[in-house]
Parts: C-alpha cells; structure tokens; sequence
C-alpha cells in the first residue's frame, strides 16, 4: 500500500492482546517513529510514552471521527500512529480509516497509509485453551450500533447450521446485556447441549481468565465488552487434564472423532 | 495452559506471516529455548539455527505423525518447539497437537503444552490492502484431505449467502486444482459480478503479491498452495487511489455505503 505519496504517513498499528511479548517488532517501530498517537484511550494508555509524541485519546464511539482527524493531520504532513488492540482489520479501526478516505477529500488518497497486522483476540484466547478455532470458523461482532440484529440473528444461524466453529466479539455492554443471551439461543436451537463454549478475557495478561462450560450452562452475564466468546461445532472436544486446565479443539476432520 | 507438569515442554509457535518484524517477541523466546524444533520443512527453515538446537523437518501431510513424535519427546523431558507458519491455531499444528493428546498415552496430558500465537495469513494479506475483513467474516479451508468437499460447499453457500466475507486457506494443490474454481463458482452463483476478489501471496516478504480482481474475472488458476483468497460481501468496497494500489474495505455497518 505505500508508494510515491504525500509527505505525511498514518500507519493503523494492531497492538495485539497486550503483553509486549506479543507486540509486532514492525508495530513497536512505528509507534516509536510516531509524532502523534490516536486511538481509544485504554489502547493509547498501552503505547510505551515518548517524550514530544502527541497522544490523541479518544472514545470508543468516534471511530470515523478519530479516522478523519488521524488523516488531517497525516496530510499536514505528520507522521501519525492509529492504535487498534488486536488487529486493526478486525472489528477495529482499519475499516474506519479505509471509509474516512473513501469520503474524504481527494488528497487523502495520495496518503502513505499502513496498517501493521497484530493478534486478534480470538487467536488469543484459542492460543490459551488449546485450538478450538482448529476447523473452519467464523467471526461475528454482536455489536447492533452498526448493523441491525435481524443481520446478525441470521449470521449467526448460517453459520451455526454450517458446523462452523463462531467467535463473537463485542458480546455484551451495559447498553444491550440481552444480546448475548439471544446468540446463546441460538446455538442451542441447532447444537447438543455439551458443545464447549469459551468465555476469554485478557489472554496473557496478568488478569486473564478463561473458562469453558457446556452450551447449557452458557449465560450472556458470564461476559462483558472486554469478552471473547467462542461457541465450539459439533466435532469441538474437551480433552480433561488432572491438575491441568482442560484443552479444547478442533479438530481437522470434519466429523467427530469415534 | 501451563501449571504443574512434567519436566518436559511443547511450545506450538506462529511464525507469522514471515519476515521477523512480525515475529512476536514471545515467539522468538520459545523458539530460542528449544532444544528440538519439529515442522513442516519451509517453516523450521526460517528459524534462525543456534549451536546445539536439533531440527526434525517433516512433510506437510504428515501432521499428526509430527505432533505424536513431539509430544514423545516433551515426555522424555526435551524442550520441544512446533513451528506453524502465521497462527498455530489456524489450519495448523495446535490442532493435530491437541488431537495427538487426546488419543496418546495419558501421561502426554500432564505435559506442558503452550500455543505462542501469531499474525494469520488472512490478517497479513488483509493488511497490505485495506480492511476487507472490516465486518464479519469467516475462514474455510479448501482442503478435501480431511473433510468432504460436499461439507465445504456447504459452508461456502451458508457463508456467503449470509453476507460474510470469506477466507480461503489452502486453495488449490496440485492434486486438486478444480476446488477454488469451484468454490469461486459458489460465489459467482450468490454475489454481483463486481464483487472484489483478493488473491494474497507471500505478504509482507519480498516476493509480495497481491491482486484485487472482479468475481466475474477470478480463476483458480490465479492461486496456487501458498495464496489465501478473500471473496469479499456485497458491501465490501474498492477505493481507486492514483498511482497507489486501492484500498479494499469492508465497511463496519451491515450495508452497502449510498
């Protein structure tokens, strides 16, 4: 994506689940060269401070104003970081500045734009449990602020019927604690009652917490924004561990082991 | 995953996309600490040689027979590296691992087994060319060696038809060169003849390549092993940019921008 272009650069960073360890070389340069850092504030919060580097924090709800304000200044020629957790392609602010430029002025389009991939969380918490994401999968935001749950309702029955293993992000806030419930619904209208369900939160970091329960057990209140859902298909499988936490996967075959 | 356990370890590592910039840090650790680094061949290749450090390159069908010849090895108390290119977890090793415990001897489930996550070939590729993973999404192998190619139609037609944007990993071989011919049929019967295509090889190395075509205009010829194809929704998006490579996105709300 970058060439012959404007003097400025935005570079989209993927700041991945959190602990530096998992933290791209590639990422750590460009939010060193950075003169100015955007993002929402808990994802600025975790960019090492630099002296002389502006940081732009802002809320979880601007993303397409973060966007324009990040391009601006890019094409006043600064060199400008945008900070997603995760990977900025999924569910997060790489969609937001590709739309902003679609948009916006015809300069923007001569910008020198990057985005730097990381580790989403479903990589993560799948990386801690085991492989449940091991056969094919979806990835679905619960999130209704930008897409209406007759949508999502119907993904989520597609994919489901389809025997794919289903990562849902953004599963619950205070605005809508219902919807999570509703896709737990689902799931037990089309998969046996024993079917791993993942609840992960803050893999590899110090607070992390992963649990695995049976679909019948799952409830919406067992999350909050902060978590990863995983709702494992019909050939997912729990394999106990004394002393151990149990691994979950899935396996390569597309049917039950015997 | 970790916690009391034998003397032995079993880290499966993502490599990433490729170049070390991507690498995580955590990453480099595991494999620096090994004492046997087991893989597919082009994988254990690109893990910098240490004096002392034994390397058991295998072929890439005999997955299963690897994860069994290195979870034997943890058991004797060898710190073992697994190396997958991009994430374990993704149509890789972590998988065959988890299913190797499952079936062999009890005392492979005591064992320390860690899965170093990494930057997945739909996340590289999507990366170099915008967001077109920008909304929902779902990643299918084309790989009939393990699941019956009537189970892979039918989750193509089920996610497509829903609107997700599709991954596909493992496109063609030289065994069977007629599936992503097939699978972009599936597409041509669900989507406008517009809809982006993404063909993505060996992103962010050198040889990059990376080719954004109309359904209409997409071969499988286009693809070989090493490629990761993206078939975009019916609102994913091309922005023209002069002198640059477009951006392809997918926007963040359910429907197509007016």
């Amino acid at each position: 994506m970058t060439g012959a272009v404007a003097s400025g650069r935005l570079a989209v960073v993927g700041l991945g689940p959190g602990p530096h360890e998992l933290l791209a070389p590639l990422a750590a340069t460009e939010l060193a060269a950075a003169a100015e850092v955007f993002g929402y504030g808990p994802y600025v919060d975790r960019v090492p401070e630099r002296p002389g580097q502006r940081r732009i924090a802002s809320d979880n709800r601007e993303e397409l104003d973060r966007a324009q304000a990040a391009l601006a200044r890019a094409a006043e020629g600064v060199h400008v970081a945008m900070v997603s957790g995760g990977d900025p392609g999924v569910f997060a602010m790489a969609a937001a500045v590709c739309e902003a430029v679609e948009q916006g002025p015809a300069a923007w389009r001569a910008l020198d734009i990057a985005v730097i991939p990381g580790v989403t969380a479903m990589l993560a918490v799948a990386a801690r449990i085991g492989a449940p994401l091991g056969h094919d999968f979806c990835a679905i935001s619960l999130s209704d602020n930008l897409k209406p749950w007759a949508v999502i309702e119907r993904r989520l029955v597609a994919a489901i019927g389809a025997g794919f293993v289903v990562a849902l992000y953004n599963p619950a806030s205070r605005a809508r604690p219902h919807q999570l419930d509703a896709a737990l619904d689902v799931g037990r209208a089309h998969l046996p009652a024993e079917t791993p369900v993942i609840f992960g939160r803050a893999a590899f970091r110090p607070d992390e917490r992963i649990t695995t329960v049976p679909l019948r057990e799952a409830r919406g209140a067992m999350a909050d924004m902060a978590t990863l859902v995983l709702i494992g298909s019909p050939a997912t499988r729990v394999v106990e561990r004394p002393g151990l936490p149990p691994l979950v996967y899935s396996p390569r075959s597309a049917e039950p082991l015997a």
